[in-house]
C-alpha cells in the first residue's frame, strides 16, 4: 500500500531531463525517461523510479483487487527453478532461446519466463482432494526473457512485472465458466486502468487445439497486427485471421473488417490437459483442466504513455496517476507566496489528497510549467503573485485554466 | 494492499499438512511448511502459499511505514544486471562464488544479491546538483545468493526478499546522522514486528573500516553468535568480540558478559568513499559518503516461525498475523449451528476485522482445534451446539477459554 501521500519536488528522487537519451527510440521510453518514471540499466531492463513505481503500485492494486474478486488466492513463486521441473514438460530444451538458463556446482537452474510448471507442483502436492477445485492462484513477479535487441521501451524487456494467474478445474466446462469470468475481470481491470482493450482471437499455441484470447489496445505504435469488425466485437490476430480486410464481418454480417497496429496487454490460455498429463496431475483417472491468464504492469505503463503521451508529455489516466495534483508555486522567493502555496499543500494533505508539490525556488516559471507537462498529472494548481486568494486550475486534458476558491478546489477533488 | 479482509478455509489453496516432509532439519521450515505457509520448490527456494503471503505483506507494510518516515523514496531495481557494472567495483570477480552468473549470445548477466552499483549508477545519473543530497532509495526486491547446501528453511536461502535502503551523503557526518536515524527505525519496526532485537557491532567487511552494525534477535537456533552486556546495550558479534564470557562489561563496568546463539534479522553498513571512488561520482572533487541498510521479510517470517512456534504450532502477533481470528464451528451439519456462524462471520466482516473462517463440514473436531494451533492466529473463536447464543474465545497464547456476547468480542476486536 503506498503510505505516503505527498511530495515535495526538491525531496523526489530523479527529477525531469533535459534531453531523451539518444539510443532510444519508442515513445514511451523516451517520454518516461524524460519525466524521471524510469531509468535505464541495460537494453530491456529499467528501473522504476519513484513516480514509475508509484503508477505500477497503483495498476497492481486495481488487478489485485479484480482477481481477489473472483475467488484466486495471491501467492508468491520463486523465479529461479530447477532444470527438473522445466524437464517433465520438455520445456527446458524447447523454450532455450528466451530463458536464460545457468549453471552453478554442477547445477542447472532456469530464470522463470512463466510459472505453469511450478503451479502444477503446487496443485500436485497440496492440492488432495476433488474438492480443493476449482482451485485459483496468482502472483506479481518478475518475469525473464531473452531478447536479442529490445527496442520497445517498456513495451518489451528482458525483464518485466507480470500478474500470473493459473486456474485448475476437474471439468473442460467448469475451466470454461472461469476463463470467462477472467475475461470479464479483465475487461473491468483495463477499463479502470483507463484502457480500451479488444479481446482479440488467437491460436492456442503447442499445448492446446483450442484458440486462446488476446487483449489488445489499438496503437500506432504496436508490434501486434489486428483484424475486427467495425459493427461488432469479431477480433482476430494476425496468425488465425484468413479472410480480407473490407470484407463483411462473418460474424455479424453488418461491419467491416478493419485493420489496425495494436499492443497486447493481457492474454488468457485454456490449456487443456496436457500440462496435468505430462506432470501427473489427475483425479479419478482424469487429468486436470488448466489455464493460465496474464497481464503485465511494466507493458500496462508503457501503453498508457504511448496512447496518452503528447508532444508535451505524459498525461496519466485518474486512477492510476502517481498523484492527483501537481502544486507549483510561482515567484516563491516571495515568502507570502510561499507560504500561501505551503498552507494550499496542507489543505490537500488534510483531505487525504495525493499531490507532488513543486516547491523550487531557483527554477524558471517556464521550466516549471514544462515540468508539469511532462509529469502528467490530472490537475495543475497554481499558487503566483497573480492568484492572489485563489488558486488557478487547469487540467492536464485540457487548456482552460480557471481561478477557484480553496474550498471550491477541494469539493472537486473529493469529487 | 492487502484486499479481502476474510477467507474461508474451504476456499484456501493449501491445507495444513499431516506431516512436515522429511527432509527438513529446521524449526521454521517444518512448522510454516506443515501450516500451509509456504511450499518448498527446491532446497533454499519456497512459494509463500497465501497464509505466507500475507505476513510478508504486513511486515513489508510496516518496513515501508517506517522507511518512508525516514523521508526514503522507494522504487524498483532490476534483478539481471549486465556484467560492465559489477566490474566497476571489481565484485564480478570477487562475488563469484554467491553470485548466479551467465552468458546468453555472448552477453554476461549477473543475478543481483545486493544493488550498491544499480544504486550508485542511478547517482551519477540523476543526481545532478548538490541540492539532490542527501539521497534515500529503497526497494523491496528478491535476491540471489548461492547457498552449496541450504539447510535453515527460510532463514537462508538461494532466494529470498529482501528490503534494501541505500543513502548518499556529502559528508561524513551527514551519512552518520541519517545512519543512526536509521538504525532507530529499524528497533522500531522490529518492535511493531514483535520482535526484540540488539544492535550488534560487527566488522565491516571490505569496503570500510568502520564497524557495521548488525540487528540480532537472540534464539538458540540461531547461525550467529553475539557477545552482549546484561546490563546495558553493549553487544559485539564473534567477528570483532576478544574478550571473554563472564567479564565484567567494558561500557558501563557494571554487567557481565554473556554468549547467546542469534538471528540476524538485519544490517546496515556505513560504507564510505570507495564505491563513489570506484565509479566516479564526487561532488566539488570530494567522492560521495554512501550506506547501505537491509532487512529479509523472507528471513523475519521465519524468525517468527522460531521465537513463537511451540509444540502445537505458529503463534503470529497481531502486527503481523495473517488474519487475527480464526473462526471455528464444530458440529456444523447441525443447520442452527451452521447459520449462527455464518452471522458471526457477516458481523466480523461488517466490522473490518481479518476472519479466517473454518467452514468446512466433514472435518473432526479434533483436526479443527489442531489446525488452529498451527496456523497460530492471535484469537480462536468457536460457535458450537454447546456455545449456545454465546462465542468461545480463546487466544492462541494461553488455555483460558471464555463464553462471550458477540458484543462484546467485536468490542474486544476493535479495541
Amino acid at each position: 500500500m503506498l503510505y505516503f501521500k505527498e511530495m515535495r519536488y526538491s525531496k523526489l528522487f530523479a527529477k525531469t531531463l533535459r534531453e531523451a537519451p539518444k539510443d532510444e527510440v519508442s515513445k514511451n521510453a523516451k517520454l518516461l525517461l524524460k519525466a524521471g518514471f524510469i531509468d535505464k540499466l541495460m537494453a530491456g531492463s529499467y528501473t522504476l523510479l519513484p513516480l514509475g513505481f508509484r503508477v505500477k503500485e497503483k495498476i497492481e492494486q486495481i488487478i489485485r483487487e479484480e482477481m481477489d474478486a473472483t475467488g484466486a488466492n495471491e501467492l508468491l513463486m520463486p523465479l529461479l527453478h530447477p532444470k527438473g521441473i522445466w524437464n517433465e514438460t520438455g520445456r527446458w530444451d524447447t523454450a532455450k532461446e528466451i530463458m536464460y538458463q545457468l549453471k552453478k556446482d554442477d547445477k542447472e537452474f532456469g530464470l522463470s519466463f512463466t510459472h505453469e510448471e511450478i503451479v502444477m507442483d503446487l496443485i500436485r502436492k497440496h492440492a488432495t482432494s476433488p474438492k480443493d477445485f476449482p482451485l485459483k492462484v496468482y502472483h506479481f513477479s518478475t518475469k525473464f526473457r531473452h531478447e536479442a535487441r529490445p527496442k520497445s521501451g517498456i513495451l518489451r524487456g528482458r525483464e518485466f512485472l507480470m500478474k500470473d494467474l493459473y486456474s485448475a478445474h476437474l471439468t473442460e466446462e467448469d475451466m470454461y465458466k472461469y476463463y470467462w469470468e477472467v475475461a470479464d475481470a479483465y475487461l473491468k481491470i483495463f477499463k479502470r486502468i483507463g484502457l480500451e482493450a479488444k479481446i482479440v482471437e488467437a491460436s492456442g499455441g503447442v499445448f492446446t487445439k483450442a484458440n486462446s484470447h488476446e487483449f489488445q489496445v489499438l496503437c500506432e505504435q504496436g508490434e501486434d497486427t489486428v483484424y475486427y469488425c467495425d459493427a461488432c466485437d469479431f477480433a482476430q490476430n494476425k496468425e488465425i485471421f484468413e479472410d480480407n480486410v473490407g470484407d463483411e464481418c462473418k460474424k455479424c454480417h453488418k461491419g467491416k473488417i478493419m485493420e489496425a497496429k495494436a499492443i497486447e496487454v493481457g492474454n488468457i490460455f485454456p490449456l487443456g490437459t496436457m500440462y496435468a498429463e505430462k506432470m501427473g496431475v489427475a483425479y479419478g483417472g482424469n487429468p486436470i483442466w488448466f489455464a493460465c491468464y496474464g497481464i503485465g504492469p511494466t507493458r500496462i505503463i508503457g501503453t498508457l504513455a504511448e496512447i496518452y503521451g503528447d508532444e508535451k508529455g505524459l498525461n496519466w489516466p485518474k486512477s492510476v496517476a502517481p498523484y492527483q495534483v501537481h502544486l507549483l508555486t510561482l515567484n516563491n522567493q516571495d515568502e507570502t507566496v510561499a507560504k500561501k502555496a505551503d498552507a494550499v499543500y496542507e489543505s490537500l494533505l488534510a483531505e487525504g489528497i495525493e499531490v507532488l508539490y513543486d516547491d523550487r525556488v531557483e527554477t524558471s516559471t517556464g521550466a516549471k510549467f514544462n515540468d508539469v507537462d511532462l509529469i502528467g498529472l490530472p490537475i495543475r494548481l497554481v499558487v503566483s503573485p497573480k492568484t492572489g486568494d485563489q488558486i488557478e486550475w487547469k487540467d492536464r486534458a485540457n487548456e482552460k485554466a480557471e481561478l477557484l476558491d480553496i474550498e471550491e478546489v477541494l469539493k472537486r477533488l473529493k469529487s
